[in-house]
């Protein structure tokens, strides 16, 4: 136990040193208000890596996951995937003059905010598939590499990446230094995380579930095989997608698992029907001055039956204005 | 690197020290007789992995891969996936009079073992189908357990985990030892396999990578979730669909990859198509006196494409007979 912890440490260290340094002296996460809700998480992790506890995990079974979109960065005004999309668009326009006629790419290229807001989920799976397909893989990353460079978030003027959530950056390396293993599992594109999810989290792409699309082996010259992807969903990783992507791709039941939203509560449930010590956890965006305020009725990230299920079942509800001291990185610099 | 390596070394010799006693000191790979293919495995390790070599390749970036039937244990008379199904069809048979006089259940009934080698794949998947589905997962994986703990080996007279390759283990664990991550990608049902891969192979079940059928997230009770399986394919993990599955499961490209028949073709294709250094290897059954000899005209373990393309482009292909001083752990004895 103490190695293992130790070894959890230099690689956690290593990884997040730049954004966390007082991780390893004293306070684990410094970004958090003392209060109900850390105290649950640093109860959780003592409690099951203290050996001789009742509660104690082995090792190999300390699976942590995480929805990304709201719970590891910022999800609004919309999905930082589908703002890539819609750039995406506009950057393959000219290649594409039926565009100016043809919905829903008209309203992208328009620019106009207010239809933009009312397109319906088919209108969105329409510009994802149009710019996510008759790529190979490797094009598909070195596009979203490109774009993250260069696109910067509306209200905050930064790289989408820079909007990841400090207090969650400690939790993640809270817990490998305690020897668990962070997975995210996400609604989101596999394939538009896995490029930036080690850098920015810590996190290597074998440990990113998420949806998929249809993807074939084509052999484009003598010993040149490529992965094309097809403009074609495979696996929908939301909902009760979640629990079939975590069986399907990690195999484990996690004993921790972090959400913001409906898209997250068969997830939550999955993780509290195991045996054994739990801990689920939500994230409620309360905080309108420093991030966004919403829940019940926001399209995106929409936070209902899961918010009654975790009250009902007492999961920690994290109200990110009052436990959160810090939301972004760049506010310690 | 120093630190990296000895940590390693540490969890692979805990998982395998029964099995590999010499492993840590002197020779990585005491099974192997000396030549030039042990001599490539060999090379390839200490080229990747000493500071300073021009093939250096960073921690994150050494992933292994290793088909399973026939690489890492044996595959023959027929897949032990198959024996499974079949014993599972005699133990379900009474609760299914109907079995008795519809195919292909009735020729598994009757076990003739000529028209059992005759059956087509389309009544393999039938028979695997109605023995994996209806079931949750977890009662599958109990089932998969029960099953490898009563079931023997027709030839061997011994439970089936016994029959894994020790130069594999060795391989396993020499790779795991100098940083790289060990990873299954094989044809055979993933949750079939991963009840009993970290304990036969210490490879974890995140890091097993396979063939799934369709499985659905079912609210059976109050609170009571369960993940229930279909008789539907979803993914075969097979020929093209082992890049696929590789990119999917694991989003980075291997460095190594070990196989043995025609579908790990594109797996080994695709390993190779990667920058920098790498290792495709081929297991060529050549030891019908120790285990069985086959290649271009066996239905099970086919190899014939795959071996052309390996001797063309200079692939490592493993003569079992010549290469390998012991086949089982259990000859150590």
């Amino acid at each position: 136990m103490q190695r293992r912890s130790f070894i959890g440490g230099v690689v956690a260290s290593a990884v997040l040193l730049r954004a966390v340094p007082s991780c390893a002296q004293g306070d684990p996460l410094p970004s958090w208000n003392d209060g109900p809700n850390k105290q649950s998480i640093v109860d959780f992790v003592t409690r099951t890596t203290t050996m001789g506890s009742r509660d104690w995990i082995p090792v190999p079974e300390r699976i942590a996951t995480f929805d990304n979109d709201g719970t590891l960065w910022t999800e609004q005004p919309m999905y930082f995937q589908v703002v890539f999309a819609m750039d995406r668009i506009k950057a393959m326009a000219s290649r594409h003059p039926e565009w100016r006629t043809t919905e829903p790419f008209r309203t992208v290229l328009a620019d106009d905010r207010a239809q933009l807001a009312a397109l319906s989920e088919r209108a969105v799976v329409d510009i994802i598939a149009a710019t996510h397909a008759g790529l190979t893989s490797e094009q598909f990353r070195q596009t979203v590499l490109d774009w993250l460079a260069s696109a910067r978030h509306p209200r905050f003027n930064r790289p989408y990446t820079d909007l990841v959530y400090q207090p969650m950056l400690e939790l993640l390396a809270f817990l490998r230094a305690n020897g668990f293993k962070t997975f995210i599992v996400s609604g989101g594109g596999i394939e538009f995380m896995r490029p930036w999810t080690e850098r920015v989290y810590g996190i290597p792409p074998e440990q990113v579930v998420g949806s998929s699309s249809v993807t074939k082996y084509v052999m484009q010259a003598p010993d040149r095989p490529v992965l094309m992807k097809e403009p074609k969903v495979e696996f929908l990783d939301d909902g009760p997608g979640k629990p079939v992507g975590i069986n399907r791709f990690i195999g484990r039941r996690p004993v921790l698992a972090f959400g913001n939203s409906d898209g997250d509560q068969q997830m939550l449930e999955w993780t509290a029907a195991g045996e054994g010590a739990r801990f689920m956890g939500l994230i409620h965006h309360t905080d309108a001055v420093r991030e966004y305020a919403y829940d019940r009725n926001s399209p995106v990230g929409h936070l209902d039956k899961a918010w009654d299920e975790a009250v009902r079942r007492k999961w920690t509800v994290v109200d990110m204005k009052n436990d959160w001291k810090v939301i972004y990185p760049f506010e310690l610099r």
